[in-house]
């Protein structure tokens, strides 16, 4: 038995070591076919372990169906559900095509995506360009302003950054984390200092690119006027950071944490590839004016990511202003939650510190087994959409990770070892 | 005796009043000859109290030869100084012309000032842009390329920013300062968060004004570049507030704090104009590698206005990075600065919160009672100059508010009132 372990334990350093070495920079924002040729019309991409048409949840099928008017493959959205009834649109995670995106998590051809390069290892990860608040597609907005928005991250913001960061060779986002730690942001409910420090890095290369002064102002006043526009970042690069500490074999290391609405689903590193789905739960949270629980959808999004790889609810520590955002109690107990996810993760990352807690580092590296022995879940902090297509955002708060997938992953791990 | 106690109480509730009823508003950056019509060729504004030339320091003398040099008014350092010494050039502090500056402070006449108006009370008040790190005026620096970057400023960055003020219609500083709370900002040593919300709100308005991209993307990279760019603007924004609070009879508020390298000077309400001075402290801190305590000059500058409003060292607990780099002691001990500030206060900010301490305000109206009665001096967040003209900055501490001034200010106030 203390080979087993001594493999385990050897397997896990590795994969740690690698989520420590990584090295993940913005490099680019392209369509979302040139990023992933496997990409074809009628072929969408949503949050979450696998999932079809009958199963999915309201503001999925909403997103689902604007997206498909949006690509050109209905022509409203009527058409659009009745199509995807029928079976005529291909369903796929992002996350098997090197790929994230946010609550419901529409990839399509057209879309840009923006790239993050994870230079130690050379990979790459993709997700789209944040919408903003309000109604938007990831919420399950669908109407003609989502879709007007849409066009012009297409065809206006999207190429912009990209020739941007071209021009000046990318952005190293570890540090960029790390900064944010120091002003509050948890990188998954709050993002506003490392969107400033986005705005603050592309900026002068925006002005350096631009064709047009007025189409610049525009896409300087949406970058500025977003404060979750690093969101979208920080999921590329977690993507990008934990898709090389797939597949070592002997490693109960947690790969991916994701949901579409109706299955929560994680990956571990020595299980490969293999999805373990349970339920998704509802999240506990404060709900917008005019909304209460009633109106709220299950957990969703490939946006745990983010607490895969330490930050979100892990690092709650860093953020006490969310604390309060997300209903979690006061904000003077955020450090709370930081302590309970170091119980389940095997070490702490060097680099990305919370002063408050004197630059003790993010939890790293979650166990399932330590998971399953303490029966502490991975917290987990979320948007919150309405449960019916088209309404978009009603609140936010804090969801826990449900158990039973950890309990199958390490089932699932004992018996690939041998020892089930 | 109870009347007085009443009196004073009163005087000091009006005066809390007036400080938390202010709305300051950054609206123009124009020359200071326009912000400051008394202004006049040979006129030097400086940090501080009043201090003659054979008293002032060795930074704020390289400062003096510098802006000689700048405005035509020497033909090098050399002659400046020499000029100086026979009485060419009129000095006097920043707070006698509703300006204030950094460090050496220097204001002449053709530099640019950022203009923050008062709404509610409707006066303005006026700060240099800040010049970044490195070899800075405002540490004493003079060479040419400290020069060239205050030409640029002048002709390049100030008035694009002022046009971009005035197509935009200001920026509201309350909520900005709010926001860098939540964002590890004590907006004195720290402003890296303020200084990328600053950014966000001015750049569409920059890019809409911009007659030249290239021109664009250097002032966006020269904003962008700079940590401490909110830091002149917070200053702005605290003589603004302050102001309107001189002059109340029997009030034990103070109203300005500043320190000229060699005198720390305070004001308080009910003396009016009067400056209470005592020589000020050296600073406890860190220093830039090669450097050492034996290289800095005494504490300096304009910036404790900060502190007088309940920012800089009152606001430690929302900035833990600032403890350590300050070298005040650990992260986690941050807050203790803010609580003892509170025994000196009136009362606190309840739009300027802390979420680390649940939302407790900043401690708000120093009362020179409460100083001298604890024995608590207030707590500056301050950078370290070298102290021969020409160097530099060569690190960053916390720095006493000598008590001597508080006796004075309440001997003075006592005799004024007729009890002493």
């Amino acid at each position: 038995m203390s080979d087993l372990v001594n493999k385990i334990a050897g397997a896990n350093e590795e994969a740690v070591r690698r989520m420590l070495a990584a090295d993940p920079v913005l490099i680019d924002v392209i369509p979302a076919n040139e990023a992933i040729p496997e990409l074809k019309p009628g072929m969408i991409l949503h949050a979450g372990p696998p999932v079809d048409w009958e199963r999915m949840c309201g503001p999925m099928r909403g997103a689902i169906a604007g997206i498909a008017v949006f690509e050109g493959w209905a022509d409203d959205l009527a058409d659009a559900e009745a199509k995807a009834a029928a079976g005529a649109f291909d369903f796929h995670p992002n996350h098997h095509f090197s790929a994230v995106g946010p609550m419901t998590g529409m990839t399509t051809i057209s879309q840009p995506v923006m790239v993050v390069e994870n230079r130690t290892f050379g990979n790459r990860a993709y997700c789209t360009i944040n919408e903003g608040l309000g109604k938007v597609m990831r919420f399950g907005g669908n109407d003609a302003e989502v879709l007007d928005r849409l066009r012009w991250l297409r065809d206006g913001l999207g190429p912009a950054i990209g020739a941007a960061l071209r021009e000046m060779g990318g952005v190293p986002l570890k540090a960029v984390v790390a900064r944010g730690l120091t002003m509050g942001d948890e990188m998954h409910q709050r993002n506003v200092g490392c969107s400033g420090l986005m705005l603050r890095a592309i900026s002068p290369a925006l002005a350096r690119t631009a064709a047009d002064t007025q189409e610049l102002a525009r896409a300087l006043a949406f970058i500025g006027g977003n404060d979750q526009f690093f969101l979208n970042i920080a999921m590329a690069l977690g993507k990008a950071m934990m898709d090389p500490v797939r597949d070592i074999e002997g490693s109960t290391v947690v790969t991916a944490m994701s949901r579409n609405g109706t299955d929560f689903g994680i990956r571990v590193s020595g299980t490969g590839d293999q999805w373990f789905t349970a339920p998704v739960e509802m999240p506990e949270g404060l709900y917008f004016p005019g909304y209460t629980d009633a109106d709220a959808n299950p957990d969703m999004g490939d946006s745990t990511i983010v607490e895969t790889i330490g930050l979100g609810g892990f690092a709650m520590a860093a953020a006490p202003a969310v604390a309060g955002f997300v209903g979690a109690g006061s904000a003077s107990e955020a450090a709370n939650f930081t302590h309970a996810m170091a119980e389940i993760a095997l070490g702490e990352n060097p680099e990305w510190t919370i002063p408050a807690l004197d630059y003790q580092g993010v939890p790293t590296g979650i166990d399932v087994r330590l998971v399953v022995e303490t029966g502490v879940a991975p917290t987990i902090n979320t948007g919150i959409a309405h449960r019916e297509p088209g309404v978009g955002q009603v609140g936010a708060g804090v969801v826990k990770a449900p158990l039973g997938c950890f309990e199958q992953a390490l089932v699932a791990l004992a018996e690939r070892m041998g020892v089930a």
